[in-house]
């Protein structure tokens, strides 16, 4: 809803149904929340735009999809279970002529990387992270847009099926075929990099997470950045699935990134990202913003809360 | 040929047709090497064992396949392209009553690690390594029959196409949805966890290998291992595939994969496993092994060219 560019008749969500989005986040417009979609007056796309562990079809959806087709809208999803894979909603969308597309489908001519991503003109900027779900793509999608306003010629390559939504294009590297990880992000990295100044790659889950750090770690070969931005959230001390498993420090985070650079392309983590979301009182997110720079020793901001022209002078210019 | 059950009547290779397997490697059978098919007197199945890069079909190898389907034989194939979806194969398989096995393909059902592997009974033992093609499947299969001869009720748990041909099941790791990697080989630990006492698991990759690293790193969160035993070829001084990529010392591998266990699961290297193929002498062979031992500070061997029951009681027992 931030960084798209289609104008939001609604929300779905069934337990906050009568809200408007920006009672949870203040920088949204006052789009209503309804409970299914038939509340909604008149729309030309839903989005299944949920990201839940797995990525599975959850059957209660089932109801709003088949509303929308009915109703003649297009559906986007972004989840691992392909729709257009569903007999029912595949009729539904021919006899509406309706577009189902699975944004989470890669294309099926990859292949295995072989380093042409380290040749680019541009700079990369990798996005790295302490745990999934903190804020990767949000502030893959800040740091860009400051530096566009800034005048610099940078674009987002996006990486996971939210950041295809928001650019239209990209490669949903979770769903690729784990052996051409690498392979995936470079050629779009190649396909790009002599287009623009600067590449700000998304990147993806952490190098600890016990279920997607193959993902982080294709993505962070693959993409050969120059610099990586620390992406983590305050106040995150277990790993987001694994209520048992402590997340390491940021510091920590930080070395091992680079240690994983080093033999293949050295990076350093020039900048951090810490989303303050959980903390109510500015004084106190800024706070934690500078406890966090003490931490990974490198300048931070909160990409959402805070300014990020700083951080995004010091990261092109360091 | 070294770990299978098969009787091998002979080798297509058309650079080396003439000579035998064992002018090879020493501990093979007097096998043929046949430039191609129509030589073999009689077979029941070819094997496609080649491991190329990106792992596609060669176009030279039609005629053998053809030769083998028209004979009545059974094709299995480690490729990641898929010998069932060439009409013309499936055709002639049909014709001929043939099997057409890719074993590269992993089965639908995947989805995303729990973490479960970290409460199975068995103790985990995974190979790791410093590149890709330097002997971690060939360590597992000897580290794990020794340890069976031993008296230990051990089982292989294949992750690759020429592990899977050889045990005769497996999940073919590298061809996974990526982020389906470590749950996948959660999957196999925990079916086969209670069955034995301890798990050999067959690594894939390298952490620091540019196109690879995402299956390696999956592999070792995914199956939350107990013990590494580090796999290295001596000589081996460039990164398989990527001749100006320098590889890090043994010594810095050992200290990357053990930082990357510590926050999911801390695994400390216990023993080595060097590749001295390259090397005649037995003398300098033993030597490669002990500067090794030194370098990565633990116990190690050629699991091929010298004993491995120190090697396998190191490990067991430590």
């Amino acid at each position: 809803m931030r960084y798209s560019d289609y104008d939001i008749a609604g929300v779905l969500d069934q337990e906050n149904a009568g809200a408007t989005a920006n009672d949870f986040l203040d920088d949204l417009d006052e789009v209503p929340i309804v409970e299914d979609a038939s509340e909604i007056e008149s729309a030309d796309v839903l989005i299944i735009g949920i990201s839940v562990m797995g990525g599975n079809f959850d059957s209660s959806w089932r109801d709003d999809v088949t509303t929308a087709l009915e109703r003649g809208w297009d559906v986007i999803s972004g989840l691992h279970t392909f729709l257009n894979e569903d007999a029912e909603f595949r009729a539904l969308a021919e006899e509406n002529d309706c577009d189902i597309r699975d944004v989470r489908k890669p294309p099926d001519d990859l292949g295995v990387s072989d380093g042409a991503a380290a040749d680019v003109d541009a700079e990369v900027i990798l996005t790295v992270g302490t745990d999934c779900s903190i804020g990767k793509m949000t502030s893959t999608m800040e740091l860009c847009g400051t530096a566009r306003e800034m005048g610099y010629d940078a674009a987002v390559i996006p990486t996971g099926q939210t950041g295809i939504i928001v650019e239209g294009w990209g490669n949903p590297i979770d769903r690729v075929v784990s052996d051409f990880v690498a392979g995936a992000v470079e050629e779009m990295i190649v396909e790009k990099g002599s287009e623009h100044d600067y590449l700000f790659v998304e990147g993806q889950g952490s190098i600890s997470h016990p279920s997607y750090s193959g993902v982080t770690c294709g993505i962070l070969h693959g993409s050969m950045p120059d610099k990586l931005v620390l992406c983590h959230e305050s106040n995150r001390e277990a790993v987001h699935g694994f209520p048992d498993t402590p997340l390491p420090s940021p510091g920590a985070f930080g070395e091992l990134y680079e240690s994983l650079c080093d033999p293949v392309q050295p990076a350093k983590v020039v900048a951090g990202a810490l989303n303050t979301s959980q903390i109510e009182d500015d004084r106190k997110a800024r706070r934690a913003v500078e406890e966090y720079e003490a931490e990974i020793g490198s300048p931070a901001t909160d990409p959402v809360r805070f300014s990020t022209r700083e951080t995004v002078r010091t990261i092109l210019e360091s």
